[in-house]
């Protein structure tokens, strides 16, 4: 019995909302069932709308109290129906947590730039990542950062504007249906399959970090951790969005430990770089006291776009064509203490236990071309990462690891994974277990 | 018998891609049927892989011949297998299409970047728009502009790497299949209820091209034609993809005449902003021979991003911050010129038909901020583009027809719509139809 929730502005998209109902209905099958919820900016009346836009505005009006919608600009309609929503959706979430005839299988929402922007803040607040999540949009062949973010809401391009059930609209909503309803009856499945969720999952789960210039790293690492342990390792690229899906799947307690080997977001953060993840970097694994182990990999570059997208300020520093789409640029000394500072400050204010943290610094050089010879080795700056974080963290309980070696070393590497597996408390497969 | 063709490359992804294929074959049920083709760079050998890497490479290689994908540069091999897939591609949708046991249904893709470039440029090229495709990317949480481009692809975030079959990647996997499968039924169903496609669609088809600064315009029109006349409309953003699906529908022929407008997307095609729907706009409807009446709608503006995003040599120039992220440049006479230049060179090479092709001037303004007293009036400006269209089509025989009004009279849109049913020879609703 797939339950779907439709999210949708039937002020100005009944028909088409309505017309999507119709076809999930079809694709789901007879025990399909859909929850329409009017999120509008005025409230409509029929039969199918199961959550009205007038409920939704005043029972679950946020805590600052409700406010006449009708009345409000544009975008101050957006954030309040976002918040309306996303309390509506969470109630509903975790009723079905708890009685599975409630259990939402699937969200889908269709509309244009204002509707995904509000629909796309609700999914990601409420829905943990592998609940499907479907927009359809006029928006979806352009920049899906600020939409996805860290979530696996998936996009569907509408092609034409959606208003006015044309031949072609009618096809890509029909499409959507089916999509949504075949994801939530595959999620239904595997949660049958495994019904206390993650719970029941054997293997430990392991975040890693990674980027271009660290990848034999985390290749060895995660080569090492699954063929001697009951380990499977979940490696994110640190994109910006890689970094925050590591840090929410840590919150949602999916990873159960993380080798932060490639800190290089903080970097763009502070820099401006384009593979930002924003300044709550490092909290989430620190916050959940679990293993976690974090080391300097690529905190040597700021990511930008093609070389003409590299701010003027940065023109005449130290810049690296990757290709023609990624330039990298050297961190300079300043912004190293910057970076240090930031990894300082994290781990001050958010660890939970200290004994379950190590910083680890390869001495040698922090990603593929820092080290002598490559273009971006540069010894000074490497040292004034390295000395910010001694200085900072000296007194803390938190251990600091200095090791000679490049961070691609692949002893380096293997070293690093049996610090984790020390922290974990594991033992070899075949093995008698540690005590814990 | 929903039919899926599934491309990956086996050589890095073969675990991953089999556990997709056995999970679609799961939620598509006992009659789906999975086609998996091989566009890695090496071939692999494996019972479950229906068109091998060699096959691909050797037999579908282009018309400039077979080379030995191995020993090419990665740019290069991306570019050798999109060859040889989509020449694959071709034949199997080709064949599909007369013989209804080969049809295809679908296609899906899970991988990194490269695979990602590679996928969805062989399913832009050779699906038309409306038939299921999917494609998982590490990459989804980004610019999708150039991946989806005019297109439907469905782009669905893995949130980790697509290397190892961990918890949370099966769950995506799993997700993708029942997307996938649910589209693929859904498609399925729509065809057999339309077994001709879009030929047994009675009403005709009409292609609308709007802008904010024009919707008033495009909303009349609509309303007028879809009430009187036995007239399904088309609605497209002039934001790059749209007006290159529009042109793309018409050559599907989907779209049996267009209303262009409006041609705002070639100011950003001539002076670099971001709503660019690159060189060939005008061009489908114009070779087709379809009714096509051309305006120059949004033509006095150039979009941006927010303002600090805007080039530096266009700082000084007239701006308006539409809002935080879209930042619009008056465009000047020396622009304009070259886009009345733009439009008649189209009209020159390209017109199959001169009597079905129009060229509407609204003398009285070209878009809501470009009318007396607006952010962007600008006579001088707008003359230079009138003075280029007329004086360059003069003696062709495409009608010009130059009106007083601004683009958004509700007479002037009324009047536009007419013009264009009666190149396409209509009646009205309930009326005799009039002779061809």
């Amino acid at each position: 019995m797939p339950h779907i929730v439709l999210l949708g502005t039937c002020d100005t998209k009944l028909a088409e909302l309505l017309y999507l109902r119709s076809q999930i209905l079809e694709s789901g099958g007879p025990t399909c069932k859909v929850t329409f919820v009017d999120v509008g900016r005025t409230p409509s009346a029929h039969e199918h709308i199961d959550v009205r836009q007038d409920i939704l505005a005043i029972e679950y009006a946020p805590e600052s109290g409700a406010k006449d919608v009708a009345s409000l600009p544009r975008g101050e309609v957006i954030r309040y129906m976002i918040a309306c929503a996303t309390k509506w959706l969470a109630e509903a979430y975790t009723k079905g947590l708890k009685d599975p005839d409630a259990a939402i299988h699937g969200c889908i929402n269709a509309g244009g730039t204002g509707n995904t922007s509000l629909a796309s803040a609700v999914m990601r607040e409420v829905l943990p990542i592998g609940l499907p999540k479907l927009i359809v949009s006029t928006n979806a062949s352009g920049d899906m950062g600020p939409i996805v973010g860290e979530s696996d809401v998936t996009m569907m391009y509408s092609v034409c504007d959606i208003a006015g059930l044309n031949y072609l609209l009618r096809r890509i909503l029909s499409n959507a249906s089916g999509a949504i309803a075949g994801m939530a009856q595959a999620y239904e499945r595997s949660l049958a399959a495994s019904p206390q969720g993650v719970n029941l999952q054997q293997k430990k789960r392991v975040g890693l970090t990674m980027f271009g210039v660290t990848t034999s790293c985390v290749d060895k690492i995660r080569d090492h951790l699954e063929s001697n342990y009951d380990i499977e390792c979940f490696v994110f690229h640190c994109t910006g969005a890689g970094g925050r899906a590591m840090e929410r799947l840590v919150s949602e307690g999916v990873l159960e430990a993380v080798l932060d080997i490639t800190t290089t977001e903080i970097c763009d953060q502070l820099c401006g770089g384009v593979m930002d993840a924003g300044p709550l970097r490092l909290e989430a694994p620190l916050k959940a006291g679990i293993p976690y182990i974090v080391s300097v990999g690529a905190t040597d570059m700021v990511n930008f776009g093609p070389r003409s997208t590299v701010p003027e300020r940065y023109q005449q520093r130290n810049l690296y064509e990757h290709n023609p789409t990624v330039t990298l640029m050297r961190t300079n000394a300043e912004e190293c203490r910057a970076i240090g500072d930031f990894i300082v400050k994290k781990i001050k204010h958010c660890t939970k236990d200290a004994a379950q943290v190590q910083v680890v610094l390869p001495l040698g050089g922090v990603s593929m071309i820092a080290t002598p010879g490559g273009p971006f080795h540069d010894a000074e700056s490497d040292e004034a990462l390295f000395s910010t974080i001694r200085a900072g963290l000296k007194g803390s309980k938190v251990l600091i690891v200095e090791d000679e070696r490049t961070i691609n070393d692949q002893g380096f590497a293997v070293d690093v994974a049996e610090r984790l597996i020390h922290l974990m408390g594991l033992s070899r497969m075949g093995a008698p277990q540690r005590m814990q």
